[in-house]
């Protein structure tokens, strides 16, 4: 075994999930991130963890096969819930053989079948969880790299020191966590403003995502105004979504077009009405993470972009006085940054094409 | 894909688990029988089933991992009881890519890990579930076939006439459930009396088990008394054992031996008090199961054979006014009865080398 496969199985067990003696856990994973599950069971038997390994998340081609079976009708599956309300630790692996595997499935059944898991995706986040990335071969060419280079992205991106991320990162928290306004600007496509006031910046430093890298919030819900143009594409549902462009009144999306599967977009913000708000804010800061390879858990840590989600806000990043944005659907997008590009917080230009007012070469 | 494998699902869900719309479904499988799983949620997808897949009897590489590390202070998997509470059917699907990956687990460690897991799987056999084979290579390997030839082996034991296999084997049911005393005797090694008064007889047409093919009740619990030399093979936690030998007075081994890994066997038979007496006689009337492949689920149900098993009876078998042997464990062994060999029920002989006394050729 890559002995970077039981290094990255170490991180997530004591970084990110702090894993206990007796804590229950569950595995998601695909067969291909086997050596990634197999660690991972060594790191629980030397805790006193109890494994228990799904195919859930990660069996896209079971999953397409039940879903194009029952069209829909779909009940939130109890015995599923049960087990992760009993569950302490939960770890998505992200991995596959194929990652266009749901691309034949009607974006109608999986927004009805998401609307019916709602609930266990509510209790997996209530956890210590944790969603990591295994090299598999499928995604190495979804980002158009070799299997050996994308394993040593991968693995730089998720081996390293946290702590150094966290505070490095903790210096533009403190700059947005008391702010009132963002606005956001990008050559003459994307201007948009939003209030942040009362809600929380966290700072993602490798413990929910893995790898982390970056520092989101929520915007107040009905605050959002203004046009954005998400100019790197995105994949939702095994398909790809590129040129997304949503236009906000009062919070809402009022106009929507993208340049492919501009069907898909309008599937995913009619789901319900939490999908045509924003529920986060987030600002990439990984500048490890150096190129773009269609996968949003790295995508969305790039260095000099920001990304936007429509649906769900984080309940940690949603003030007690601020109104909650619910969805069953949580889709971020991402707008590049690193040129012609401005972040204002309560007027101040903290971000020029990418790099931060903290950081060497910044120009107001 | 095979379409004997879309034909497979199809047996399970119809007449092995009576899969319902509505009911939740825990499919534990390895990758390697990952046709099998994707047939079975279509199943569940056309009738309105929510299954979700694990891999915890399926995943030896990482449970070999987790119980090496562990290597003891067991507790039992509370999120993964609360699982299987929550679940109607449980599917378990035999495959995996190496038929001896717990060979090198201490028996004594894998024994404290049963103890601990004894409440899921008690709760597993309370549903309607099914045992069931995928014909792996490693398994092909095993029963020294080549895929193709294991293959057809395989569905041919699986894929057929259940209604009619029911009925021929009701012959012996008829005679055994009514009976008191069963005495098997084969050659000068085997030579074993007990009582089965009061206890049930079950008719295996495929039902729990698939292949099916048996019949089987259990010994009334101290009325063991004999020697058994179980003369073909068995499979135990990855290792073989040869030539198992069992003497029983009142009930409990109070001897025993073996060719090949006597350790193992000692091992099986100090896991608890339940583990020295018998749970199970079961009677193996499938034909169609034609040669001995190392894999207890075809092999106990040869044609020819009887097999007892040490350990925990199956409550359906235990008459309401008979004790029940408890265990944590349940390790059946066979005795080949084609030759010299006879089975007598209250002193009249019903089997003869093989031959049943309602079938052509027997000879009283």
């Amino acid at each position: 075994m890559d002995p970077r496969i039981r290094e990255h199985a170490q991180v997530i067990a004591t970084h990110s999930v702090d894993l206990q003696p007796g804590d229950n856990v569950v595995i998601d994973g695909h067969p291909v991130a086997e050596d990634l599950v197999v660690a991972l069971h060594e790191v629980c038997g030397d805790v006193g963890a109890n494994p228990i390994t799904t195919s859930k998340r990660a069996g896209k081609r079971q999953h397409r096969a039940y879903l194009q079976a029952a069209g829909g009708g779909f009940e939130t599956p109890e015995h599923e819930l049960a087990l992760i309300e009993h569950t302490d630790v939960y770890i998505a692996i992200r991995a596959g053989d194929n990652a266009t595997e749901t691309s034949d499935v009607d974006p109608e059944i999986s927004s009805a079948y998401s609307t019916a898991y709602r609930p266990i995706q509510d209790e997996r986040l209530s956890k210590r969880w944790c969603l990591t990335q295994f090299p598999a071969p499928a995604n190495a060419q979804l980002a158009e790299m070799s299997r050996a280079g994308y394993e040593n992205f991968v693995w730089d991106a998720v081996n390293k020191d946290w702590a150094a991320v966290r505070e490095h990162q903790q210096q533009l928290v403190d700059i947005l966590d008391p702010a009132e306004t963002v606005r956001i600007k990008s050559g003459e496509t994307t201007d948009v403003t939003m209030s942040i006031a009362g809600n929380h910046t966290l700072n993602d430093y490798g413990e929910r995502n893995l790898p982390g890298g970056e520092v989101f919030t929520a915007p107040v819900r009905n605050s959002v105004e203004g046009e954005v143009l998400f100019d790197m594409p995105l994949y939702h549902q095994g398909r790809e979504i590129t040129d997304a462009y949503l236009e906000f009144e009062n919070g809402a999306v009022v106009s929507h077009s993208a340049g492919k599967n501009e069907e898909l977009l309008t599937e995913v913000l009619e789901a319900d009405a939490g999908a045509r708000r924003l529920g986060e804010l987030g600002i990439g800061m990984n500048r490890d993470i150096d190129r773009f390879t269609y996968n949003m858990l790295f995508d969305e840590k790039m260095g000099d972009t920001v990304h936007m989600a429509v649906g769900r806000a984080y309940d940690a990043t949603v003030g007690a006085e601020n109104e909650h944005n619910d969805s069953a659907v949580h889709v971020d997008m991402i707008v590049d940054m690193s040129d012609d590009s401005v972040i204002e917080v309560d007027g101040e230009v903290v971000q020029r094409n990418g790099t931060f007012v903290f950081e060497d070469g910044f120009e107001a």
